[in-house]
């Protein structure tokens, strides 16, 4: 560096534009802004009034808020893009969401920013049974690509949490899991085609139709799970399977959690892959039997659902084995659902959880950490410590089929006190998941939420990587900045 | 840009580096790299006279050959990263290769490059039952994979024609598909974690044990398929699966190829997915028959394998069903192999398809287009009416179940009028591929051979957004130049 002449030491005016591009000043939206983007939508499909707005300042995630400048609503991916456009002119950095439940900060406004609220954009195109593919636009709710695909006796296996309300668009862009992720895999798994708007504004169709496609990098990977900072999906295609024939729902007691782990690793020593192996701990137990009455035990260490489905032999044969092995393991009671209507209302048991959680106190955090699947027991443990010697309460619930914990901190964000110490067990607790080899975000992504931790995970190397692939798409840096990295 | 000062027009000190980079020469090996290599590996392992370099210079796709530099055979990930280390300073392209099985001309060598081949990495790490993985070092064959699964009672599926000699790194490089993909995927789809070594030579972790992981974007997606063009695959963690109990294999035969295609619509329609729907087409069936003498009707228009698997209760039912739809849709003969042995010789009719088509001819072009299962039958048709008007011989066989088909050109290319026309039905058949929706490679890859037709079937910004990804990530195109596009 020290032979570097006079001249390398100035800037040259392309060097001054390309570090001004980088490092430019994000603009807020303008009333010109507001104009251009009124006669490229219609005047009611942009919002900029503070009553209007303030309810997409902030998404599923607690104690994150910040107020756009304007809110969007296209119904086109040609309108997607003509906004994009309009923004990126006006060096004005865009926001996307659909339904705004994302728990890791995803979808919370930069201060001023244009959010692109992609809800409306809720066409389902076509279901096509021979190729057993169904196509949709973004804003489709994720329940009704599997009502669609059920109609044609087939399936759309992801079910987050939120599915009764998010959005397909917002599934793919976050790589969303769900229940039954052990055997069928999660969201990206089902992603056989995109269409991308890009930071530029063009309009891209990444993958197709086709079963096997080698054709260049897997560009529809990458933009899944992206979480809005490489582009905004419009459309997809998604892969479906045939309509599992039969299900079995089953419930097991435990009065302690290393018993439901030792069962779940028999389990899968048995070459049983059941489609769903969820728990909840004692203090999830109780406030979901308080929010819901279903009749639950509030005296158990462990609550575990379990859930086989496929063909109806198969079905009978792994429910009798999976009972087997869960009383040979230790539980203390077990019994299988009379018919699917009971096997839904268990299943609402789990899925009431996060619910039940955050009615207790005013603020819940929710965590997401994941290790491999063996060191379930030794992570839930830890976590149980952690909350005791930090005096905290902690439920914790999740997929005990792949490792997925949600410990859920029931605080209020006003007592600072308490809320340092939730901070401290939080750095534990990643600190723990992290020795275990496992990683931060099981399914819930980065955003604001996880962007603390995420360095120390992926390594120096795969970090540079990461954001050397955001700045050569975006190098302006205007879409959904500052989420999962700083550049 | 008329704006532009005097000084921007002139090119500052960084600019110029930059220009250079971006620009640069590459060089060939020189006496002075082999002997820096000689250094860090050991002398027995850097091989740069011809007779040892010449088994190098080519790989399995016919007519496509160029000699290296030098060759080296690394044995650890550090190792590999030193000889990327060195090549870049010498500004050496680097060309990777494992068996050399390759059909898209992938492992190709530039002249001069230095060739490192991982085929001795051949370690196979860890198989861990608890969490159904198994970590291997890039250079272990895939069917050792497959084998060493099987003896914990689990399963590798993906099993690539090659897979008794690829490696597994080359599989994932060009992820590889193979017979089972309808039910069970490709490659991608088994790939939890990667090591690579990056173009600057530094060491890469890329995913992890979990099931679930959404921390950041998904950079291993990014790397499988990639070619060998943005960094070298060291190190792979794979997904296994309880091995299915049971398999039935069954034989059908058509007297037209539009009747057999009608049997897999009906089983789709049916919602059964068969692990494998493989079909031959007179022309391979003669050869095959000729080559391996095993019994096979010489005169059907439409030989199609089909196999069953999973649990036994199933498995009987399925091939039962499978067979009554394959009578009902024309076959001429339809029958199950009595026992594993019997379906293991059926299934080996379609295994030496190719090698028995290889045989035939001096020259064989293997062609890898993939259409949506739904136009399978046209894309057959258009295939044989193409060869026909062309006076070509081809005999197409591939995967029914995928719509992925392997037309294959039995010629000279030597003689020069014929290639012509061969030229001529490839870029008619590409056409209509494209046409219907399809893609040019369903699983051999771009490489050299198909890059001519990739920037037509991604579209432009597609196209741009995979480019602009290898410049960010490898700004001298050091690895594996030329390959998939041209910078």
């Amino acid at each position: 560096m020290q032979s570097a002449s006079l001249l390398s030491k100035r800037e040259c005016g392309a060097c001054a534009r390309r570090a001004a591009r980088q490092t430019a000043r994000v603009n807020s939206v303008t009333a010109d802004l507001v104009g251009k983007l009124r006669a490229l939508l219609a005047p009611d499909r942009v919002l900029m009034a503070d009553v209007d707005i303030l309810p997409y300042s902030f998404d599923g995630t607690a104690a994150l808020k910040q107020k756009p400048g304007a809110v969007v609503f296209p119904l086109t991916p040609e309108e997607v893009a003509a906004c994009v456009g309009a923004a990126r002119e006006a060096a004005v950095p865009v926001v996307t969401r659909g339904s705004g439940t994302g728990l890791s900060g995803g979808s919370v406004p930069v201060p001023g920013c244009l959010v692109v609220c992609l809800a409306r954009m809720d066409r389902l195109i076509e279901v096509d049974e021979k190729n057993l593919t169904l196509r949709a636009q973004c804003g489709v709710i994720t329940k009704e690509i599997d009502d669609a695909a059920a109609k044609a006796g087939l399936f759309y296996p992801p079910d987050p949490g939120s599915m009764k309300i998010s959005t397909i668009g917002g599934n793919v862009a976050e790589n969303s899991g769900g229940l039954r992720g052990l055997k069928y895999g999660v969201t990206r798994d089902y992603v056989m085609g995109l269409q991308v708007v890009l930071p530029d504004g063009t309009l891209a169709t990444l993958g197709n139709k086709c079963v096997k496609d080698v054709a260049g990098y897997s560009m529809k990977d990458l933009f899944i799970g992206s979480e809005g900072t490489l582009g905004i999906i419009t459309e997809v295609t998604l892969k479906l399977l045939p309509r599992p024939q039969a299900r079995r729902t089953m419930l097991a007691l435990y009065d302690s959690m290393e018993a439901a782990a030792e069962t779940i690793s028999a389990i899968i020593a048995a070459k049983i892959i059941p489609c769903t192996l969820e728990f909840l701990d004692r203090v999830t137990v109780e406030c979901v039997e308080d929010y819901a009455k279903i009749g639950l035990p509030v005296d158990v260490e462990a609550l575990v659902l379990m859930e086989t489905d496929g063909h109806p032999a198969v079905v009978e044969e792994e429910a009798a084995r999976i009972m087997d092995l869960a009383r040979q393991n230790g539980a203390r009671e077990v019994r299988a659902a009379a018919d699917e209507a009971e096997g839904a209302r268990l299943a609402a048991a789990r899925r009431n959880a996060f619910s039940a959680l955050a009615r207790v106190m005013p603020t819940t955090i929710l965590e997401d950490v994941t290790v491999p699947r063996s060191e379930l027991a030794a992570m839930v443990r830890f976590i149980r410590e952690c909350a005791r010697r930090h005096k905290l309460r902690v439920g914790t619930f999740g997929h005990l089929g792949d490792g997925n914990l949600h410990p859920t901190f029931l605080t209020n964000e006003r007592d600072t006190e308490e809320m340092h110490r939730v901070e401290t067990a939080l750095e534990e607790i990643v600190g723990e998941t992290l020795r275990l080899g496992g990683t931060v975000t099981g399914e819930h992504g980065v955003g604001l939420a996880k962007k603390a931790f995420i360095r120390r995970q992926l390594g120096e190397a795969s970090y540079e990587l990461m954001r050397s692939i955001k700045r050569a798409l975006d190098p302006q840096g205007l879409l959904n900045p500052g989420k999962i990295f700083d550049l």
